[in-house]
Order: C-alpha cells, then structure tokens, then sequence
C-alpha cells in the first residue's frame, strides 16, 4: 500500500462513535486527499509505503474543525454601535445613527462581490487558523435576489481564495426589509417563489435557512419556507427559540431540518422531538455571552433525550462578531457547562452533522476527507480550557 | 534632525492625556529606542531625515500593549482539574485528584529555571503576537525561597529571550504552602523577614504583591507584607476585595500602593480612597467570566470618584488561563460595560499607571520608549467590539 501522506507519532482524538475516540500511539494515513488509514500504528497495513512522513513528536490530532454556523459575508461592521451602545446610547439614537441590522444590509447591498469576498477574508483566515477546514456561511444581509445572489457567490468564491471547504446556506427570511413596508407574508412568498429557485437554478445553496422569533418570522411562515425548500431538495436549518419559545425547535425536527440553533428557550418537548428527528442542537455561545443573556440553552434535556449538540461561531456583525472555535468551545463549558468531549464533539463530528455531512467530514475514519488539526496540547482539554490561545501547530485540508 | 526610524501616514491614537489622543494624518519617529516625535505629519520638524520610512498605509498605531497583572510564570496547567470540574466533580474529588492552587505549587517547585521559561514563553508569545510590549510577571506559585527566587528568574529570562519589557513582583503572600501548617502569622513573618529581603538583595522584584481575602490573609498581615516592603524602596500592589469587601482597596490605597486588583466587592470609599491615592483599579474580567462571578466592580463608583482603571489578564492556571489582551478588552466592554476609551486606555495608558511606568511607556510622547502596536482597523472601536480576532499588522518595541 503506497499512501501520499503518513502521519506518525501520533495522539488522535478520531471522534469516532460516541466519545473523543481516543487512540494513544495512532497514525493517519492519506490518499488521493481522503484518509486511507487511521488507528494504532501497529495496525498500519504491512508493507505500506508513502511519499511523504510526517513526525508528529507525540502530538494530538483531531478531525479539522467545522464552523456550522457563520454570517461570514456581510459588508461594513458595527464597531461604531458598539461603542455608542456602551456609551449609553437607546436603540433610537443607534437607529438614527445608522445602526442596527438595516445598516449590515445597505453595507452589503452596496458592495460589489470583490469587496465582500476582501472583507470576509480575515474572518476565514483567522478560523482556518485555529484549524477550521469547513465553514458554513449563510446569506441574509441582502433580502433581494440580487444581494442574495451575490452574498451566496461571495460565499463560494471564499472556498476557492482558501484551502477550505465552504457550505452556503440562503437565509432570505433573516429580517424584513425596508422596502417590505412591514408585509412579512408577501416578503415570504418572494423568499419562497423568486428567491429560493433562482437560487437554486444557479447552485447558489446547499440549505436554507430561517429566523423564526417575534421580532422576525413566525412558525406559520417558516414552515413556508421549508416547504418551499424541500420541494427543491434542500436541506433545512432554523434559528428557533432564542428569544421566546415560539416552539421553532419541534418545527425543525418536524420538518426533518438537520439543525436547529441557538435554542434558549427550547423546552424537553422540543428537545425530545430534535432527538427523535436526528435534528441537532447547534449551540451559539458567542451571541449568548455579547447579548449578556442569561437563559442558557437547556444542556440537561439534551443529553437526557439524547440530542445531538453542535457548537459554532455564529460569525455576524450585530451580536456575536466572533472569529475563533477554540474560545467557542471555551464559551460552551464556561457559560453553557458542556463538558470538554460535548465540546470537541460540537465542533467537529456534531458540526459535520448539523451540516448533514457527517459522512464526508468531522471524525477521523477511513474515506473521508483527510482534513485534520495537528495540536501542541498534552491533553484534548486544553483545547476547551484556555481562553485567547491558538496552539495549532498544523492544518491539513484534503490530505495537504 | 535625523531619525533612526519613521512612521508616516499614520492615524495615531497617542492616549495623552484623558482620552484616546486621536491624530488623523500622523506620524512616528524614533531615536535611540525612544519616541523622538509623534503628532501630525505638518508639524514634524523641518529638514528631517530618517534612515527608514514606513508607509502605514492609513492603518492606526496605539502604543504598545501593558498586561500590567500576570502570573506567566508556574509549573503544570489545570486543564483536567477544569475537566473534571465540568465532569461534576465536587472540590474534594478534585483535591484528591491532585487540583487546586497546591497542585500549581507542587509543578512549579519540580520545576527547572529552563522548564519554567520553556512553558511561559507560548504564553508570552501569544500575547506578544496581539501588539503587547510590556508585561508584568508575579511570582507565588513557589512559596518558598528558592522557588520563589527560580520563578522570578525565570521571569526576568523571558524579557532577554524576546523583545518585550518584563516587570517582575514578588507575590509571597499568594496562599498558604503546605508545609506551613496553617501559620499565617508564620508565614507572612517568614515572607517579610526572610523572602523580601534575599529577593530585593538581587533585584528581582520591582513590586510586592499580596491576596488580602478570607481564603488568603487578613488586611494586618498585608499590612506587614506592605510595610516590609516600602521599607525595602519597593512599590507595592493588592490582589483586593475579589471575593468580599475586606476593604482592600482602601488598604492598598492608604499605603500609596501603585494598584489594588479585581475589585469586584469595593465600595464607594474605597474607590474614592484609590482615586485620591492615585491607586490604580486594575480590573481582570477573564477570572469574573472564568468563574462565572457575577458582582461586578463598581464602574460607576471609579468613574465618580475618578479613580483611574486598567484592564489586564491576570494569566493564571487556575482562575484566568487568558492570553489575550484584545479579548481582555472586549469583556470589559461586554461584562463590565467600560466603553472603548477606558477599555484601550486600560491596556496602554493606565496599564503603564498601574506598574509606575508611566513616565517611560502607555502613550506615545516624546521621550518615552518607542514601543507601537500597529493595527488593520478602521477606527479604535474594533480593537474591543471584536471577539477572538487579532488585527495586528505590526509591533514595534523599543523602536524596532
Ligand atoms: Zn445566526
Ligand atoms: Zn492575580
């Protein structure tokens, strides 16, 4: 057996089944970009051979990590509200100052797909450096097709600037837009009978996503949309119940979405319903922690129902302008009280999974995609346990 | 006049004065290390030369960051403690697992003079690699002499092996170590009259440090750790009022301490007795997140009796396991609501305050050592409104 890439002396957390996966004196092997072996190094096929060896001196290697859940496309930012809001500004001076969602979504309708591409960069750049080889980047700053269109291309074309994988996912029921003049039925039905399969005509989306909360979307509507969805093929997410239980979780699973996320509010019938789906629990602790909420996402029924949990960045320019997993992770013990291997767990097999691509990505197994970290840590905890670090010594995305 | 290097177009944020100093099209220039001009590009001096020209390209220069309140410096981590923790580990369960502070001093005494650099130095890069330039770095994981001593070496190691400033305090009074049975009185006796002394004969601390709380020592036994210490010529600090209102801060205060620490429990009097002191209120929202505290320092009452305020990691295994000063500043802004200005003014100007250093860094003046951090952003604000992102373009320390 001749393999392009021999990883060596290793300490893998595979992630394989249920737990960490762990495995103490492990080797990965690649092959055409996909893993061709992973396990003990005794058991490494005789014979076998490869282009290259990697000494990994002892340290730990995970799956690559996933972001599941970004707003990584946008233009403009909101420092400046930011910084009018700590200096005590109401939503009213913010609103006059131009801030709120409205000013993300004139930045973005204003820059061209070169400028939003330049701008997501960094963002990218800075979780591929924390050893992120898949990030899910929705849409939802333009609300018309156009913008929509262009966010979504943006969004590709960032997969191409980097050595990443990027899945899209059209989010048009974000917010109302202006010119909606307040009618969120008739904003719905352009979500569902212009933009969706112009969208979907062009390749543009790998889901579609909704906003289901008082302040946006309500169930009636979104269940429009998943319709709308499904009947084109596409996978479907919701972000439910992070403001109010307006049920968003059972709606998802009801409707076989493969995540539902935030989910404050979610109570143990939604929680139930989601395990019973397969739909998973993506957990955003970066706009918990900017939104000093204080209602945190119900982790007991979760586990007691066994719903799969995720955890992502919820990368957006209003309440969570968050660009690191590692500190992600961080959030999920301190503020959520998942423990170190739901941690891991949630951001990469969960993440893989909430994306509906577990088969190609988020643990370390035989024919899937060789994306992987490679760690300067003793111990998988550290990971979760440090706060503002990066010890990533290395990335590997596709075997490279 | 003939500089070594210069800084053109530049927005400079010089944080002289009150506020942030902000200089729209300004320039830098050093000579011999220090800063030899800084302030807007038409009143540089006529006829001037420089044998290096840097083009700033718009970006902004702040000084170089302060972490004025670590303790980079100890043996081991407590990643599994904070494991097992998540686990639902009671506090003896985790004793009896080896956790806890003693743990710390248990590793730190193993510990070799090459080990304790070899582990710190990640740290300190990491904090370095976010535009730091000075660090503060206590001992008290050693307790006793020789590891007290090999921990501040250590220290003073770290600021020979990179280019950054190390300010070393000596924090005996951190715990009581084992071996003492129980003896405070003993101890702080044996801190005063037996560490303080052999420490200050070889130099290695610029200030003395102590915890005044229920679970460390009394205010009259920091009093004496105070006392020894000014007798010494040495400045003096308190880890205060964390925990309980002891009336630390007033105590740190009444002996002209440079800074008092943490604050949570402070009262009005205490900040108003720091304000005419000239203490420094060195806040540290990485260990109030940690642990998940949710008292919060009394900003209204620093900002009413203007007592001045910095912000710092407090780096430590076991509360704070922080290394950055970027996100230091955001929970300032998030958790304590300090607004932009008291946020950055906190990492540079007052940061420089707190360790008596005023007169040499924390803002970008003539005479003062030319230490920069020179960042990627639009405006101040999204050095704090960001989450795990490090827009640092470049770093500059002692004019190179
Ligand atoms: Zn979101
Ligand atoms: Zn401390």
């Amino acid at each position: 057996m001749r393999f392009d890439r021999v990883w060596l002396n290793a300490r893998l957390a595979t992630l394989k089944g249920d737990g960490l996966g762990i495995v103490e004196d492990g080797a990965v092997a690649a092959k055409d970009g996909r893993i061709a072996f992973v396990g003990p190094t005794q058991d490494m096929p005789a014979g076998w051979d490869a282009e290259e060896r990697i000494d990994c001196e002892g340290r730990w290697i995970t799956p690559g990590l996933v972001d599941c859940h970004t707003h990584l496309v946008y233009g403009g930012d909101r420092a400046h509200e930011f910084e009018l809001r700590l200096n005590g500004a109401s939503y009213e001076e913010i609103a006059r100052a131009g801030g709120g969602i409205v000013s993300t979504v004139k930045a973005t309708r204003a820059a061209s797909e070169n400028e939003l591409v330049a701008s997501a960069l960094p963002r990218l750049d800075h979780l591929m450096a924390e050893g992120c080889t898949t990030v899910e980047i929705k849409s939802g700053y333009g609300l018309d097709l156009e913008t929509e269109a262009r966010s979504l291309r943006a969004a590709r074309r960032l997969g191409e600037e980097r050595p990443v994988s990027v899945t899209t996912t059209f989010l048009g029921a974000h917010a109302l837009p202006p010119e909606a003049n307040g009618d969120k039925d008739a904003f719905i039905e352009k979500v569902c009978r212009e933009m969706l399969p112009a969208l979907a005509r062009e390749g543009l989306a790998d889901a579609v996503d909704a906003f289901c909360e008082g302040i946006a979307f309500s169930p009636a509507q979104t269940a429009r949309v998943f319709d709308a969805a499904k009947a084109l093929g596409l996978k479907t997410k919701l972000h439910a119940d992070q403001l109010s239980n307006l049920h968003g979780a059972k709606l998802a699973a009801d409707h076989g979405a493969v995540s539902a996320d935030h989910l404050e509010y979610t109570d143990e019938e939604g929680a139930a319903a989601m395990a019973k789906a397969g739909t998973v629990a993506v957990l955003l602790p970066g706009a918990f922690y900017m939104l000093r909420e204080t209602k945190v996402p119900p982790i007991a029924a979760f586990r007691k129902a066994g719903t799969r949990m995720a955890l992502a960045t919820d990368c957006n320019p209003g309440t969570s302008p968050l660009t690191s997993l590692l500190l992600t992770m961080n959030m999920g013990a301190t503020l959520f009280r998942m423990n170190v291997e739901e941690c891991i767990a949630g951001v990469t097999r969960e993440a893989a999974r909430a994306l509906g691509k577990l088969n190609e990505i988020g643990t370390l197994e035989p024919g899937k995609s060789c994306d992987l970290a490679i760690w300067n840590i003793e111990r998988p905890a550290e990971l979760v346990y440090r706060i503002g670090f990066n010890p990533l010594h290395a990335r590997v995305w596709r075997g490279q």
